[in-house]
């Protein structure tokens, strides 16, 4: 490690509260380098030479970063991408969890807010906001990923990506709500029902069908996310959550659910969201996303690495089936495999963080991880992927992700020859 | 339940995105009451009359809570008080985590942090930020609570407040770091070592001594929280983090630890953080909090029941202990008691939330909850913890808390007779 060993001398100095000057004159003890996700402010701070001594802020209402820190998400005009390589819990901080709309981002007055559930009930019913978090109320940590996510991975070179900008369209938040099952006791769906059509109040009018299975499996309607109210970009004042499910189909934004025998076929359903096969066919309704992983630290965030010698390798495997039970890392490629360590808590359906040790010599390494959950299924190679689902789709991509560290440190996303 | 059955003409009329002008004239289903944690906006926002007319906002870099929400913390000059009666999860959001500190909160520049581990050592180090980074790190989901959290339950009448004001010295986060136990392995601690001085760089040098036990048990260094990087309030760029004890002895913007034989005796172990007790002694290093809970809804928050009918009972529990095992509800003030139902995930050291069920028939009632922890202990009344501790001291204090509603809705704090 870089740490250093410095005198009694000077460390008495320290104790004397003298600490930068002794220990800046002590030779570079300061280390200049943005190592792992510290940004430089834009305007930085006049920090105090030895913070001692000046009296620090008070307290106030709300908090606010370091202004050393700004992760940040990487935005185009429908979506944003969660900074990954720049996080380390298993938690998306709501102002960074990503974002996908079709139609911006509605403005909704949670005081005229409504769902009505209608269609094979027995008695349509509209619930308020009020109404929906007075009945017993449920959590859960869960992760949510659009379809489209990591879908530069179809194409045929390596795009230049980093953690964030390829696979950053996924996050996970403690959501609380209400279980749509409970609802279904409210307004009596009757028994011929097979199919729910569920739909926005974006200008999208976003609609998507959900079989009647998943919903009383383990669906809620979210009015809570990460201990407060919903994000807007999240579906305030209230969204869907079908737990492991492509997130265009977790509708924000929710006004209605209508019961009903077969699917509605909306848009949402036929045109998009569905996988071209290699045959001419195409797969729908293909809705739980498989587990996926991919490195966080060493990226190409960072460029090149840093030093020689002993690093952690981090990052983070989900699976929408699931508990994720195992990854394991390769440096050198996929020729061979070691386990990382898991951290607790391992939750179903939610990032699930991940360690490797590892050394760097200077030689070329290529970096790989690959995700097992408790179904038994194992993430596959990008060629073991495409051999089975050709090139034609943009969604459901959950190819290894390789990151080449080049025998100069210099980092790059890389697919395999 | 409050929920609205409209006609199947009406719902038709939902269907062709009318809904807002059928529905407002069909006879009040707006709610205009602020249920549950709803706050006024300062400005409100003009919101369309039909969302699904207006195309919404673009995908932005950052997010923000939607207009309609401000969860604040209630601030005086050295703290400010998690709105734990706003909040519904696990984890608090970083902006609203608790703040107290002897001299505000110190300006640090992460790239000139160091931090020293010196005393009883074989090798003397300072590390950098990069430095603590770069080891094997580790994650804990746990809380942090203030010893003087909840002191006002020392005093004779019970004080009007609500949980925010009463309670809201703790909150829980995602923290990621360094166990020092690692570092030790760096610097050659030696064998006779039995304390840890720990002195943090802000302007009160607040310092406090630590066993050695518990650094070697579980003790970290915590440079991120939540995901992303520690909070300045919290401590950035690191701090030291003693699962399950006194907020204070977890030192903020940390600087040193120097290791010794004997407790260091610091200002904020003799004259602060002792417990006068009854008989004249002193309570010392008196480390770990005990289990506590409130009810978090319905409190003196929300001043008055909103109506009559089944409602659901909320709240958290907490011990520095270990796992909460067990929450009890009483409505009665205590004479009779009935299981509430924990929520998933219950982690050691870390807030669990509890839910449970009861109608309130605008009849007086007094709620209680009291949580058991896994060693067994049980939340103690008010009048147990007087018995034995007096109510000589600030601190330390975990007594049920009681909330009383009366016949006519009213909700406030309340002491058994």
């Amino acid at each position: 490690m870089s740490a250093r060993h410095i005198s009694a001398s000077k460390l008495e100095a320290v104790n004397k509260l003298r600490r930068r000057s002794v220990l800046a004159g002590a030779g570079g003890l300061v280390s200049g380098a943005a190592l792992m996700g510290l940004a430089s402010a834009q305007t930085p701070p006049q920090v105090p030479d030895d913070p001692t001594k000046v009296q620090g802020r008070p307290a106030s209402e709300l908090g606010d970063r370091s202004s050393f820190e700004a992760p940040r998400r990487v935005p185009s005009a429908t979506s944003s991408l969660t900074p990954l390589d720049l996080l380390n819990g298993i938690i998306t901080p709501s102002d960074v969890h990503y974002e996908r709309h079709h139609a911006g981002v509605p403005l909704i007055d949670p005081r005229r807010y409504t769902l009505t559930l209608h269609g094979m009930v027995d008695r349509q019913t509209v619930f308020t906001l009020d109404d929906l978090k007075r009945f017993p109320s449920m959590s859960r940590i869960m992760f949510l990923e659009c379809s489209g996510n990591s879908g530069s991975g179809w194409t045929k070179g390596p795009p230049t990506g980093t953690a964030q900008t390829l696979h950053g369209l996924t996050s996970t938040s403690d959501w609380t709500g209400v279980l749509v099952s409970t609802l279904m006791n409210e307004v009596a769906v009757q028994p011929g029902a097979k199919w729910v059509l569920a739909e926005g109040e974006d200008a999208a009018v976003l609609s998507r069908s959900v079989p009647i299975d998943k919903i009383l499996d383990d669906a809620f309607i979210a009015y809570g996310q990460n201990g407060e109210a919903l994000r807007p970009e999240q579906g305030y004042p209230a969204r869907l959550m079908l737990p492991g499910w492509e997130g265009n189909i977790n509708v924000k934004w929710l006004r209605r659910l209508k019961f009903g025998d077969q699917p509605f076929e909306t848009r949402e359903e036929t045109s998009k969201y569905t996988d071209p096969m290699p045959d001419g066919s195409a797969r729908q309704f293909t809705f739980a996303m498989e587990a996926k992983s991919t490195i966080t630290w060493p990226t190409a965030r960072i460029g090149v690495m840093p030093a020689e010698g002993p690093w952690e390798i981090r990052g983070i495997a989900w699976s929408g089936r699931g508990r994720i039970t195992r990854v394991e890392v390769s440096t050198d490629g996929g020729q061979t495999w070691a386990d990382a360590r898991l951290v607790d808590p391992v939750l179903p359906m939610a990032h699930t963080r991940f360690l490797f040790p590892w050394t760097w010599s200077s030689a070329e390494a290529i970096l790989t991880s690959r995700a097992t959950d408790e179904t038994g299924y194992v993430q596959p190679s990008r060629q073991d992927l495409v051999s089975v689902r050709g090139t034609g789709s943009i969604y459901h991509y959950n190819g290894q992700q390789n990151w080449r560290v080049a025998a100069d440190g210099t980092i790059s996303n890389y697919y395999a020859a």
